[in-house]
């Protein structure tokens, strides 16, 4: 693939190489069946098989025992937002959110909609730079659950531990760093995904929920709604997006077959390192958003001396097949995402790249 | 494709082949993009373009005036069954419902958990082998909406008309017989579809609203549930579901190519025909389902003397390429689904081998 474009988007994000050509390659004829994929029956026994092993291999990869419930919903973490609420935030109880940018201020107000919620800390008042210490959080032991983002998109941070929730559900969007590096699954409520960043193509919405808290959910919310209607249904409530959930059985396959989590922490650091050290070796002349402490593997944000310089510094990227380079439209910038997928041969050369460009302007 | 079966299945259904063979040939590199449409980000201008492109085709296939909104959704027509009811049925109003087989009457209770609903006619009584006359409907012209089913998968029954609401809102649920045949937008305030019928790959929910009806979402729905929300965004929310829309502009350029929804309902009517005839030239062999007034031109359901002699059927059907024909699992019998895009060829192999099996077995 000579052709192919190193790609640094935020998501869609790039998926690996042999889950695209296995794709391709069994589109029109799945496994002998006649058909594609595409054209299968949800519950004949092709889409079952893949179904039951994206379950099991992100089970997996997650470690996560048999009291958590693994479903597949659609609507992106942005739904998530409210189901979270509606199927946890129980009449007279009160959650506590912890923000540390868009995403959970968005998770936070979805909230607010449908019942009481408290935030307990935010990084609003400094450019959303960090995330907080434990020692900067007390939540309530008695919420109905602890809500944070454990990566920043926009603004480049990420929490390197999982916060303690003084005992309250920890529910969190792990949209855009689940499998990034391994964690104790055991210590969360419920966690959720959308899957176009680290675990397969846009359309399906990933939710581990632990199994007693599926009591929460009321019987009067709708079934595709409801944590514990679809956690009763194998997610088959209705017709699944049969081709998201096959793509995100590739995905945790080949990570599967690469060594899992813990490998995969291994090339993200590697990744991360290189691009940080190519700005803090800089003299200024890039400059991190994100304070060191809580510098995000998945996405590397930072700032030029000039608009014009980060203008010329995205077109000279893309014109080295360095694509998909422009921060988020309301911050600016560079950001060069690296989740899972993205290969250190890429990020070498986005490294080099970055050194580059600095000799000749900076 | 000489090993491609007859799909009979009821969804998600067969796709065109070229579609399949396109969606083949530009997996790995979209376009001279450098990258797969799956990982192409959802703001940038190759989805995008593909985006408005599947909004335009299905606007002209319908032919669907300006003041109507196209959405694309996720979570099928059950999560529309209560989103229909989240957005329109405003406090104080009513709703009345037609109810045709297993799908209404989701709707119908669905809608009952948000509001005030009326069921105003129901075939259960007679085992739901027909739809109503319009003589046999009497809408509340005040009713928030009117809501049918114009389809019935299971039993194999479906309307040759857009039934009169008197003044009401009519809202459909065209999951399985959208663009089937020509009809008169107009005479709607909402239409909704899940696409692996007739539209494209499971995984998007199309919805046609009425643009005064978007008045009655509340602001504090959520966004992704919001008719208002989602129209005011064109559907990009947030990440939408990227492979579903690009195949769903790929199917609905098929059809603009071959002729558009008139030459779809002549060749649907020529193979219903061809099924329809092998029933009732069966002298009582094969007992359809549904009235022949009521005559489902997408799902023919029919039964065959003795359970054994439908088994029989099933698998000597299956050996000869013709695949998923076993009836719903409540009503056991026989099913052919011929979507839109079920060939004539495979549906004349499906009579021969219909009038062949009675030969021998009758």
């Amino acid at each position: 693939m000579a052709n192919r474009v190193r790609n640094f988007g935020a998501g869609p994000a790039a998926l690996p190489l042999p889950v695209l050509e296995q794709i391709r390659d069994e589109l029109l004829d799945f496994r002998g069946t006649g058909m594609s994929i595409l054209e299968s029956s949800h519950r004949g026994p092709a889409y079952s098989e893949i179904h039951e092993e994206a379950m099991t291999n992100l089970r997996r990869l997650l470690e996560a025992g048999e009291e958590y419930e693994i479903l597949f919903m659609t609507g992106g973490a942005r739904t998530q937002f409210s189901l979270v609420a509606m199927n946890l935030l129980t009449r007279g109880s009160r959650a506590d959110y912890v923000t540390t940018g868009r995403w959970s201020e968005l998770a936070l107000d979805a909230g607010r909609r449908f019942g009481a919620v408290r935030e307990i800390w935010t990084s609003a008042p400094h450019g959303h730079d960090r995330v907080p210490g434990d020692d900067e959080l007390a939540p309530d032991p008695r919420a109905a659950f602890v809500h944070y983002t454990s990566n920043n998109t926009i603004y480049g941070t990420q929490y390197h531990r999982v916060p303690e929730s003084g005992g309250a559900p920890l529910v969190c969007d792990m949209s855009s760093d689940i499998l990034s590096w391994p964690l104790d699954v055991s210590r969360f409520g419920v966690i959720y995904a959308g899957a176009q960043k680290n675990l397969g193509p846009a359309g399906v919405t990933v939710v581990v929920v632990r199994r007693d808290l599926l009591e929460r959910s009321e019987p009067s919310l709708p079934e595709t709604m409801s944590y514990a209607a679809m956690a009763a249904k194998r997610s088959l409530v209705n017709t699944p997006p049969v081709f998201s959930i096959y793509g995100l059985a590739l995905v945790t396959r080949h990570w599967l077959s690469q060594g899992g989590v813990r490998e995969i922490e291994r090339r993200n650091r590697e990744k991360a390192e290189l691009l940080y050290a190519a700005i803090d070796g800089s003299e200024g002349f890039y400059r991190g958003h994100a304070r060191p402490d809580s510098r995000s593997r998945m996405n590397v944000t930072f700032n030029l001396p000039t608009p014009e310089l980060e203008a010329s510094f995205l077109t000279g990227a893309a014109a080295e097949g360095l694509a998909a380079l422009k921060g988020h439209r309301s911050v600016g910038g560079v950001r060069a995402s690296i989740y899972n997928v993205a290969e250190l041969e890429g990020v070498r050369e986005l490294a080099a790249f970055m050194n580059d460009f600095r000799a000749r302007n900076g």
